[in-house]
């Protein structure tokens, strides 16, 4: 057999294949796939599930003129073997490397940076709309997940271009799976829609039925034709304006040329659905699919990782304290979006089926569920990874900390998250949680501290947010029973009186290796774990800024309007002016994918990073104050 | 005829009344609110249309057991006067009385303090699903209008509790309206199923044609189901697992109190379809129900306003100034989330009918929209208010700046807003957009800078923000060819050597006039314009510090990581640490409504305000360098 992936080194060159050729292909493709993601880590399952459909699309559609918008864009590897970066294919998602999501930079065929759900319909609505300003005759395909159609600004852009009869593509790959398993009734509706074949006869008696209905003026035959519009299938798609087109098997290459030549010869909106399964032609990966959707590197024979965990992660942790709490605690419910699994939360819907709630990709909606929970007498925890709650930003501002509701936040993946680059690092969440009013903002040094943090958020009678990283935890003992912390009460991990390191969260291991460092060069210093991101510990901080004047803070969130700031404002709040203080926190620009530990040594996150920028603060001359320097360095 | 009114003090006086008597009170409740809101203004139409909708539910329903949750919050007025507020009501919107929308605080009748839409589904299925896990059993009901259907969330909301089959009940106040005219592809849908009667007739014949199918197997016998579910009016909302029930005269209090009765006696989610009249019963509101939605006091007899504005404001300066650009760019387009009138977009909409885009009350739709705009060639600029800006939040980040984007936000009402309260305000837009890396970020401080900047904007080739108040223009001439302002750069205002007064925006104009009282004290005070809120004019800022060493920052934003902090956050990054500095804003804390003008005094921020606190400061010891003020003061 020859190798024809060789031979493709643009879009262009897949016009020559034969449907056989096509066929061979992918197949080639879903190889290649799986070799550099078993090296790499990546998006497996749903990269493996779109390879018959992306070769199909490329076939069919010039790209870029005809521009392809992926939702999410975590199934866009075929598209980028397909669109010049085959021979940087290798080195996804390494620091350096070609992202494992769309990319201006890379390419004229990815057209956003994408990482967030369902976003598609809304850009490819306004490509097609701009194209048309511009006397443009394209395409303009959008290629949505079933998963992401649960979001609700997939429902807006499809009520704005259904209306004013757009002229897009949606090709809804519908797998039956976001990350986990589907939920909702859009689900079940497109599950009703899997069962095609068994409606046809009935169509057709029904179009009989029709026709031979006596004509009872225009407003009846308008009728007929809406009636016949909505009983074809996907007719809820057909309401809000679209042409449906499926649903067709994804993995049947001459079906989906057929299909989208069709598509292509039509106008207005047209929504072509496609069924397709997740980790197709690799057997761990179709039996496992939620496990193989985002993974480490992996053995391809077993599909298992390579590399075994030694610790669990954060969230493992957060879903263990939380199952413990909640058997003493009845009026504890958990919510998710579409995370059960990566928040920690499987055992906790296991153990508390009707305490549980996985809302879809719907985060707006998870925040005001729990707030109508909360002022119903239930305590829910919302559990969302730092970056995906900014979808929420407003619900949680109006719907929960406004009416003061006893709603928790959990906050996984906050700081920088590694490969998944910059749609995933968790690094505003300080600046947009910490000016929110009546809001309680917590960050653990541990996961014994995550334990404690959660009991007392949960037992506190107002908002709460508490954020931990995507790491393994730090492997300390985990108390039987948890303890409540005093709101806005920092702890002292360290005593020391010629520099103070407030860190935060996660920071506190590199802060207190860095203090260690700085004692053996004879620089007294005093190590703060914050604890409390909001209300900040004014008197502890006070005091001891006081004492040192010299203050380092640390935090794995962008520096504009972080903690660093918070302690420059309660410093201005106090009248107190001359303190020499640095901030170490996330530069602003958008961090881009690598290793974790790498990207942090960049913005000096680490032992050493704080331990130069100290020296170099006690060093420094102040500007007004020369003299204070030898004061400082007693 | 007797009054009714006056003897309803609680909902459940409502109990004792005949249906005709309940027709009687809704009339003295119309007439009511229209003798209160032409004094105090506030949301006429949206109340006007609810008043039978409202009696019939308090008569069918016992609140507060039964919670009635109103989307929005703005159509509480009925409520408000049926659960113990009828004697306050005259307060409505001022300082130190009752809520245009529910609060908590004023009743257990209101269970969440709202403002912004699309959120009554999450909450009323948040409190069903907290009622069935403590024993309760009452009934949960969402009032939700036509408008924030179209909200996504609203979307998410019905997909979840359709598929859990939730025990809420959905009253839909379909008007047609939110606060201009509904758009989309829902808002065509529920306008045929308007035409309910014509159906009804076909219905039977289908139902007698589905009888007569030969029965093909079980498959087929629950296909006769589905299609007859299909064929019902609403199956768009049955298809979402709804039992749809509808659509019904709003205005009916016979029709209304049998429909709810019958809603009460099912189980699981309820769709009930209202339609209502904006504005009822009240002329001048029916006629123009978008002038008369949120109104200012007003005339009773014509309807007209009682004050005449002076100025334009600046949502129609804007309007003004974007219609003069579009006409010399025609790659210039707009988009607005259902407000083309309250953003100043109408005549833009007016003359450019193929470059407008009034998406519905759809703000992230919106935003991402604008992303694919521009990355295919045109310059979309997005007009939401502040504060509902903070619904696309992640899509700003990811969708437009992620690719640097060229998309510019024009944030309208940005500060303090008056009577709408703490839901309106827009005080966190600093916070929450000075963050966001390669975002341009301005405010300007009279109509022709706002020009001038639009210019800019539109110019610059990545994101833009501008923020704006809701207030009317300086007054002052706008040229006639806006001018470009170079990025980053602040302008100098009056000069002066003892003391800086940084202001942004709108808050130059007291920050002015207390320059002036400033120097009649002899204290020479110079006033920088800021402009740019990001990125900052490091050089003039350093500078000017550096030679006066006092700085004021007036800002109408929270404090919390505002201007001010980027102050500090700027002296930080320079090494310069014993300048006095105090920041004027908003507290932390959330803004009740009230006269814009009292708001503002009490956060300090007006001429004398800004005076005394300038004193203060100078006049203040610091810590560590009593010595100091001496110096500064020369």
């Amino acid at each position: 057999m020859t190798d024809l992936l060789s031979g493709i080194n643009s879009s262009q060159d897949l016009k020559s294949l034969t449907t056989g050729e096509l066929i061979q292909l992918s197949e080639e493709i879903r190889k290649k796939i799986i070799e550099v993601v078993s090296k790499t880590g990546g998006h497996l399952g749903s990269n493996l599930g779109v390879v018959e459909l992306t070769v199909a699309l490329h076939r069919i559609f010039n790209s870029p003129e005809d521009k392809i918008v992926w939702d999410v864009g975590h199934q866009c590897y075929t598209h980028k073997l397909l669109t010049g970066r085959k021979k940087s294919f290798h080195t996804l998602r390494q620091s350096g490397g070609i992202c494992g999501f769309p990319r201006r930079e890379e390419s004229s065929h990815d057209h956003f940076n994408t990482g967030h759900t369902s976003t598609s319909i809304s850009m490819a609505l306004g490509l097609s709309k701009a194209g048309e300003l511009l006397g443009q005759n394209n395409q303009y395909i959008a290629v949505i997940g079933d998963g992401a159609m649960t979001g609700g600004m997939a429902f807006e852009a499809l009520n704005h271009a259904g209306h004013i009869g757009a002229n897009i593509i949606i090709v809804l790959n519908d797998n039956t799976m976001s990350i986990s398993r589907n939920v909702g009734a859009l689900s079940r509706y497109l599950n009703n829609l899997r069962m095609a074949p068994t409606y046809k006869k009935f169509r057709k008696d029904l179009d009989c039925f029709i026709a031979n209905i006596p004509a009872i003026g225009p407003t009846m035959q308008k009728l007929e034709l809406s009636v016949k519009h909505l009983l074809v299938h996907g007719m809820l798609f057909e309401m809000l304006g679209f042409t449906y087109l499926g649903p067709f098997d994804g993995h049947n290459i001459p079906l989906l040329l057929e299909t989208f030549e069709k598509a292509k010869s039509m106008k207005g909106p047209r929504f072509i659905h496609v069924l397709t399964t997740k980790g197709k032609g690799y057997s761990p990966a179709e039996k496992d699919p939620t496990c193989l959707h985002g993974i480490a590197p992996f053995d391809i024979e077993s599909g298992k990782p390579l590399k075994k965990k030694s610790k669990i992660t954060y969230s493992e942790a957060f879903g263990r304290s939380l199952v413990k709490l909640a058997e003493e605690n009845n009026t504890i419910v958990a919510i998710t979006a579409a995370m059960p699994d990566g928040t920690g939360l499987s055992e906790f819907a296991k153990q508390f089926p009707e305490r549980f709630f996985d809302v879809g990709i719907a985060e707006q909606h998870a925040v005001s569920l729990a707030a109508g929970l909360a002022a119903n007498g239930a305590r829910p925890v919302v559990a969302i990874y730092s970056t995906f709650l900014q979808r929420a930003f407003d619900q949680i501002i109006l719907d929960v900390c406004l009416s003061n509701l006893p709603v928790t936040f959990c906050l996984d993946r906050a700081g920088l998250v590694g490969d998944d680059g910059p749609t995933h690092h968790g690094v505003f969440d300080i600046s947009y949680l910490r000016f929110i009013p009546n809001l309680l903002f917590m960050a653990p040094k541990d996961e014994d501290e995550l334990q404690d943090m959660l009991y007392t958020a949960i037992e506190y009678n107002g908002p709460c947010a508490i954020r931990y990283p995507r790491c393994e935890v730090m492997g300390v003992p985990v108390k039987k029973h948890p303890r409540k912390i005093t709101p806005g009460k920092s702890e002292v991990l360290k005593d020391g009186n010629s520099l103070i390191i407030i860190g935060v969260g996660n920071m506190l291991k590199p802060a207190m290796d860095a203090a260690v460092l700085l004692e053996k060069e004879g620089i007294s210093t005093k190590v703060i774990n914050l604890r409390f991101i909001k209300p900040l510990d004014e008197d502890l901080i006070i005091n001891s800024v006081l004492e040192c004047k010299t203050v380092i803070t640390v935090e794995d969130n962008v520096l504009t309007g972080g903690v660093g700031s918070s302690i420059l404002e309660l410093l201005e709040k106090k009248g107190i002016d001359n303190i020499k203080l640095a901030r170490i926190g996330i530069p602003d620009r958008f961090i881009e994918s690598g290793c974790t530990e790498v990207l942090y040594e960049r913005c000096g996150l680490y032992s050493k990073g704080i331990v130069e920028r100290a020296k170099k603060l006690l060093t420094s001359a102040s500007m007004y104050n020369p003299g204070r320097l030898e004061k400082v360095r007693r």
